[in-house]
């Protein structure tokens, strides 16, 4: 590895984002400590808190079974608004095409992003548009970013998490990873993956609803669940226990990375979120997810303890215990 | 021209760049009428007005005289929103690398990024990184999207300029476009042409301090001049006349549009501004700007009349006139 060059782990979301992220682009830019990392920032304003986040997205193919380039763009930022409590207000978009394009292609996109900003309550309100020669860029690139807006006086951050609490994941992993994999590769599956690409703002509500207890949220993208555990572990200086045999999981994401040799946990997903919930309210907490449409496979998957702080185990279904990492390398690239 | 897909012009921000924003984006994601659409969205947030704007960045090369992509994004973004009267106030970085990109010179550009931002006053906030495999990308592409607060009750938009307006530039036209050119063509000059890239919010304060006097500001970039003055004729139903002889003109750009047939009318700047302001504060509002330091060489260089609506002519050194319209094609592409 050559340490003076840009490689594809860098944007994997684990371990080389994060080296990458810590030692060069935060420092410089703006010197955020990676205990205060959260999907998006929050800045007061006149004492009205509001949030705001940023996300590109490269995922090739850019149409995939369950969504495409567009409402992945959407859902994403709305997510990331949502994953700090706030409720979206507006979002750019900026478009990076590719010349030769097809003009179809990039309306269905758009009328997909409209669809899903509709569907969560977010209005799109200013953009941009560049197109560069053939060969410089890959069809097309889409940031998003967002501003929201905190009606509430909660603080939900990566750095909340405390022994005890109840970790619950909306449903099952990996699917979205799966799903464009399966799309890119044009696997011949017998059963139908999709992606679970979905606006989660209308569940945070719900969850917002339990007011104290909910401590952290995060959506499980890029390097899946275990990264997004380790990285809360680490944030909040705690340890955690999940159980294998508690995470949801479709059979047929089971069986593709059986055969793949992948592990589900470190697939990315789109319409999850991890909520780490005060043990007296997890129930409660699991019962309102589980009427939630997005909610319905939610499930209880593991718990905070003291320490070691940053150590993220897991009990596997036959009974042992094994170390969880983040994501070394990059699994599965351009999955968003 | 193969009307399915995309081109080159498509990104121009001349007339093919209207035609594919007005037939195809923003109707399908916004429905934001072309009298409405500015440099930035304002939002209003509770009685207090937010101005919100995005930009993603291509040019190409990503280093040339007097800047790079770096502080070209950072100062774009600030600029769209000082055009709305806007103080920056956070602003976000997403970066899409090229698989074997310099580490090097991804931290040069970070580093110009975060001197860029603190210059303007804003804080980088937020942030995404993706990576793509080789080919995919051309090295850097950057979108910084920014948010800031209208700290006064004026309304500053494309569609306020009135029959009479006196039409300020803060200084030279066309720098930024001919030193990307020659930058990218390897062009040996006589002469040193740099990049005008600057931020606009130190000097648009200055202006605010104007009132109400201050109808239109905007960054005339990717179209230049012209572009801009006839968008800003048609959003407002006016006329424009302009004078050849008054426009500030670097002898060296000059030259070199000379040898090339570039106008250099139509050429981007990025540390330029066009205010339209009411005839009896035109001369304040120029002494003004000659005493900041982006604005030494101002000029005033037209007049509002009012119409025929949307037309834009100019006196051009010789004494005829000649009609002036958006940037037909792809002049210089990737020059921002």
């Amino acid at each position: 590895m050559d340490k003076d060059l840009i490689l594809l782990g860098h944007g994997s979301g684990g371990t080389l984002s994060h080296q990458l992220l810590d030692s060069l682009i935060i420092p410089t830019l703006s010197g955020i400590p990676a205990t205060g990392q959260n999907d998006a920032a929050v800045l007061d304003q006149n004492g009205r808190r509001l949030a705001f986040t940023t996300d590109s997205y490269v995922v090739d193919p850019v149409f995939f079974p369950g969504g495409n380039i567009g409402d992945l763009a959407v859902n994403g930022t709305v997510n990331d608004l949502a994953m700090v409590g706030a409720r979206p207000l507006a979002m750019s978009v900026g478009l990076i095409l590719e010349e030769g394009f097809s003009r179809k292609a990039l309306g269905e996109i758009l009328a997909s992003m409209r669809k899903a900003a509709d569907l969560a309550g977010i209005a799109i309100v200013t953009g941009d548009t560049k197109v560069v020669p053939r060969g410089k860029a890959d069809r097309i690139f889409i940031n998003t970013s967002g501003i929201g807006v905190l009606d509430h006086g909660l603080t939900i951050c990566g750095a909340g998490a405390r022994p005890g609490d109840r970790i619950i994941i909306n449903g099952t992993i990996g699917d979205h990873g799966i799903a464009v994999l399966a799309a890119r590769e044009g696997l011949e599956l017998e059963s139908d993956i999709r992606s679970d690409c979905a606006p989660l703002n209308g569940l945070v509500a719900e969850l917002i609803g339990e007011g104290k207890a909910v401590h952290v949220l995060r959506d499980p993208t890029r390097g899946g669940v275990a990264t997004t555990l380790k990285e809360i572990a680490l944030q909040s200086g705690v340890g955690i226990v999940i159980r294998e045999q508690h995470l949801p999981l479709n059979g047929a994401v089971r069986g593709v990375c059986a055969i793949l040799g992948l592990d589900p946990l470190y697939v990315a997903n789109e319409g999850k979120l991890l909520a780490f919930v005060a043990p007296e309210a997890a129930e409660r907490v699991l019962e309102r997810m589980r009427r939630h449409p997005l909610g319905r496979e939610a499930a209880i998957v593991g718990e905070v303890v003291s320490g070691p702080a940053g150590r993220v185990e897991m009990e596997t279904v036959v009974g042992g215990r094994r170390g969880i990492e983040m994501l070394a390398g990059e699994q599965l690239p351009r999955i968003c």
